[in-house]
């Protein structure tokens, strides 16, 4: 990304001249499209689109862009839109639990820079990914659920951690518990988890044995945004791996955590690339 | 395939000594092993074996080596087993509705010999495929259903299809009609149907609707055996192919056609040269 | 397709303003853009766009547009581009030899309709094809090479048919004979070709017999616009598919089958809706 | 693996009987067969065999069996034949330079147990990678090439490692820096490097700015064996990735070393669990 540039999302009904106005304002701004993609739903005749521009000589402040970009666009058009600052990154919180492959392997990706983001805080509900974690210099924070009726007095902290450091993006890296619908609501839009299916088959618990058992011959991952029904929520990227009668439930487990990786590295990299819209209970993701 | 050869596929409890016994048994036979594979599952504690050898000057004929085989091998070790003489072809029927791709996709195959089957017939409840079969020289019987209660004798009809051509094989080749629990059971472990889903996701009617539906990132294609429990039976082969949000349900059938295809001709030439051995609901597939 | 729709491509250097001016010319004709997508390469400073629009009330015919265009936007920016009708689908001869894999699957997507092109002709250096070409209703021409010193004769029956049926594209579907750099000229960038290899390895005669003794575990096929320099022009598409130690080089013909097929349905899809671009000797694909 | 278990690789030329012979040998012992796999090359008559038994009440120990079966199978058949204790893991030695996501990958494969071998030392031409290796308590040797003409002294450092060490696989986990001749020959068939392109297309330097020249849809990345002869050395896998126009190099880059990790870990995988053998210049891989 370069500096002193922006990412514009916008959604609205899908009417004729949105694309005229939205690239005649930034022409207005001296603005320099980098990049554009853009969708119209034939069904819910809703459009989507996503801008990625670089401000030229006479280009104004980051308040200024979008307060004129309201008046002048937004809301002659009745647009739901977002002005991303490219010169901030993403404050991220990762949970996890046991198992750290994910968590290792978005931690890698951070430190080579491949994922534009700050991550402030890890937090989890046991103690297993410490070590990792501040070998990257990075708080941890253990939350553990010390009983089921203290579950919201465990949230309580989390959120803090949220609202402390700004966070605009939780990520559940393996976070093995579900969080209260409280929570999912606050955070509507804003948290990834990945399951480890290919959803909707084998939802709920222990996905790789129900694919076992299935006899499946395909098993998969999926990154999709947190609700509050659990593992219905819109799906932003999905992968599979071909499996064959001699694995075992353990085998899948194994052969399960590359493309778990894989699957919540890409949706993270697409949220925080800002290229990922909601579509009702689907997404639009401009890859 | 060579002449003059053979393959055995054999399943029991797995013990010591089987592969021994079977090897040593072709070696007395002067066969020669061309091809083998075999699979002890450690949950079932069944062993699965796939054989192909070619005779050598002293082998006997199929029956001989069929009889020695069971009193040498077979019945020691209480095997579930088959010899199949490859200088046979697997007799073969099609069965189709109206849309055509996987019946042109098999029809070609088999005409430039990649699958070798013979294909005594091709039956249907509509007339729709009826020129492309009859270019390829093939018989095409047309079996409408007339009335939901005349669906055993369009049944019946077929069944004398199967009976009179010695079918070994029948492949749904979305043949759009539920079977019967009774001609299932008839045909169980010898017919094959392509699901357009990725199994068990999107059972039923209408999967690619269902897919568009939930937002899926993956579409896919199931070959299975056909059982009484619709979409239930064990799975042959699988694949899926990427969508996006740009895609209708439209495009989902349109892009589906394609792993469908590709799917059911995997599974049928991996049934015909015996590569799949059922393992209670699941299956052994030697590729 | 929509009737009544166009889709616009546009390539020049890359400057501010261009989007706007586009939409902007769309708006003013009173236009509906269904579908855009647009790429700026940082490197060459080029500007590539292609905007799929239905005509509204107020828009002008064909000629009308094109004029407009040219002199509001093209050279003002000193555009290359083409407009193109989409009641007009693309005219398109095939061209084959022996192998009918290829033309089998083209001729198939084109009767199920997902293919949007005419087939005027098909010409082939062989009579094998023949049955299959008359089956579907398309002329056949039978144009053999006679001897080394006749192929400016044959190839002048081949233009002969390009001339006749206003041909736009020339589909190379496995014809094994090597176009002259004449005929390559005329045809620069409506020509493409097959190869059977993921290039740019195994270049020229019989890849899959050198990607075999290499030992590759991976083996590809290739769609590209046809040059006077072999197997170098600008690549469209490309898939691989794995292979093992098991295969034979036959196996990795049969096998190829399969890709070859797929890769060239895509690129010619591609082709016929206007998505690709050439961008110097590479090219600029809006999937 | 099981504790008291083996793997037994066999290659000779391919004649009746070696099967029943080598299953009797471990029936004749109280073994029992794990998992077997074979392969007779028809073009080269080479057979090919990996056996994965447990020892039963009767097995004798390593040593015996090695020299039973030499005297009851191995000799009479001439076979080249190994057998590996898999109560003993591989002694792996890994080399890297400054890009460190394959190492990471390999050492946290490493640590969660699904790559059974020991990694005595790491060695570098670089100080890069000393933190993440030390974290991992594994000692970091840091061997630089002063000067060209000191290449000897730095081989030789390393070759020290590899024999205090009994070092039995030697992984180029993105070690920049070729070979001597005399090396690789010492190392034959136990050095496996990852070369970032889809081999035979790029070798040498910058494969990834070679192909974005080139304009290909695909990239890839080569597990071979190391020879003399750079970027020939036999394929044991390979993987590819699809790219798109808006790809730069850096691009290039960043997405392939997900497949260079990938391609790495699977290749080491199947070298420690005994399932390549040479053929020639290309591997028999038994997956």
């Amino acid at each position: 990304m370069q500096n002193n540039s922006y990412i514009l999302t916008v959604s609205c009904r899908d009417v004729r001249g949105i694309v005229a106005a939205v690239a005649g304002f930034i022409s207005s701004l001296d603005g320099f499209i980098i990049e554009a993609s853009q969708f119209g739903d034939p069904v819910t005749e809703q459009f989507f689109q996503r801008i990625y521009f670089s401000a030229g000589a006479a280009t104004p402040a980051y308040e200024e862009i979008k307060k004129r970009f309201a008046d002048e666009v937004g809301i002659p058009f009745a647009m739901n839109f977002h002005l991303h600052d490219m010169s901030k990154k993403a404050q991220t919180l990762l949970m996890v639990s046991k198992f750290d492959h994910c968590l290792n392997d978005l931690l890698h990706r951070h430190q080579v820079g491949s994922l534009p983001m700050d991550i402030p805080a890890v937090v989890s509900n046991h103690e297993d990914c410490r070590a990792l974690v501040e070998w990257h210099n990075i708080p941890f924070y253990y939350f553990p659920l010390i009983s089921a009726d203290k579950k919201s007095e465990q949230e309580a902290k989390t959120w803090d951690i949220v609202q402390k450091h700004k966070i605009e993006l939780v990520v559940l890296a393996r976070y093995m518990q579900v969080l209260s619908a409280d929570l999912c609501t606050k955070l509507a839009g804003k948290a990834i988890n990945i399951h480890h299916s290919f959803l909707p088959s084998f939802k709920g618990a222990r996905p790789y044995h129900q694919a076992h058992a299935r006899g499946v011959k395909l098993i998969g991952a999926t990154a999709h945004y947190v609700t509050d029904d659990l593992d219905e929520g819109p799906i932003i990227e999905q992968e599979v791996i071909s499996v064959d009668h001699t694995h075992s439930p353990e085998d899948f487990v194994a052969v399960g955590r590359d493309i778990e990786s894989r699957v919540l590295a890409r949706a993270v990299k697409y949220h925080i690339e800002h290229r990922v819209l909601l579509n009702g209970t689907r997404t639009v993701v401009f890859k």
